[in-house]
């Protein structure tokens, strides 16, 4: 029915915002993928990033209540193919001096670093967007996962040719 | 006063945890650094990193009120030198193409990758610890910081020579 839309936020940085919003979402059954939040270059001001799955009509909701919120200074939706989104994640795998390189090749190819190593296991800390992401834990799988530590997506509007134009137009 | 903490969280799922643990430290003024939440390999359980400025009473107190929580699975501090802790950050810079290739090389001394390049605008992505990152905004900054997003820190227990050494003596 529905489909993922990624809604960029900027609210006040304090932790009611994260409550109200958090409350807001789940009192009302919105279908929410995932939700990030961290400070911005402003110390006062957060971004936060909100995947939801929903239809326009359920979208709409969705913006306009936070809208309403007190503390919430900018709802932006990013559109398909605009956007740039990223996730972080650490991966600890089970890995014997044997199995060792292999993971480490692994990481290689992934463009991912190895950030620690002992005779039973390896972390890796991995960054790309889903579908890499996805990709990157079914190939560590195998090994025998041992923990895993996920950010959650964050995004930002690529600065298109159209934004590019409009900025010219108007400065 | 205080010191900073880390605290691991395993949590059911859903998103009235994420209500419920951030309503738990808001309405206790607890001086919270981030919180950041992501799925684990088990799409019903998520690991919540948690970052507090507390001395070690008070820190005893969030870790015993977050027990309480009937959605939480387990509480882990992270101590000290024996966790890895990992931000990401997109960030979008002004960059004319005159200026570009300053920030591409800037990017590249960071380990850090070029995601996004118009006429007016240099988009990098970088991930490392808090000092990296910090440093890494720093360096930006005279360039004009146009958007940022960041994650909040995830953080996973280093397999140290004792856990190590442990799991030997009891398998």
């Amino acid at each position: 029915m529905g489909q993922k839309h990624t809604i960029s936020c900027l609210v006040e940085n304090h932790f009611g915002v994260l409550c109200r919003v958090a409350g807001l979402i789940s009192a009302r059954g919105f279908n929410i993928d995932s939700l990030t939040v961290g400070e911005t270059e402003d110390a006062t001001v957060s971004r936060m990033t909100i995947v939801v799955d929903a239809d326009e009509r359920t979208l709409e909701q969705v913006k306009k209540q936070l809208n309403r919120l007190i503390d919430v200074i900018k709802v932006q939706e990013l559109k398909d193919g605009e956007f740039i989104d990223r996730e972080l994640v650490l991966i600890k795998v089970t890995a014997t001096p044997a199995k060792r390189g292999e993971v480490i090749q692994i990481a290689e190819t992934f463009q991912s670093k190895v950030v620690d190593v002992n005779t039973k296991t390896v972390t890796v800390e991995c960054s790309g967007d889903q579908g890499k992401i996805h990709a990157f834990l079914e190939v560590m799988k195998p090994f025998g996962i041992k923990e895993v530590v996920r950010t959650g997506r964050i995004a930002l509007a690529r600065g298109t040719a159209k934004e590019v134009a409009k900025e010219e137009t108007s400065s």
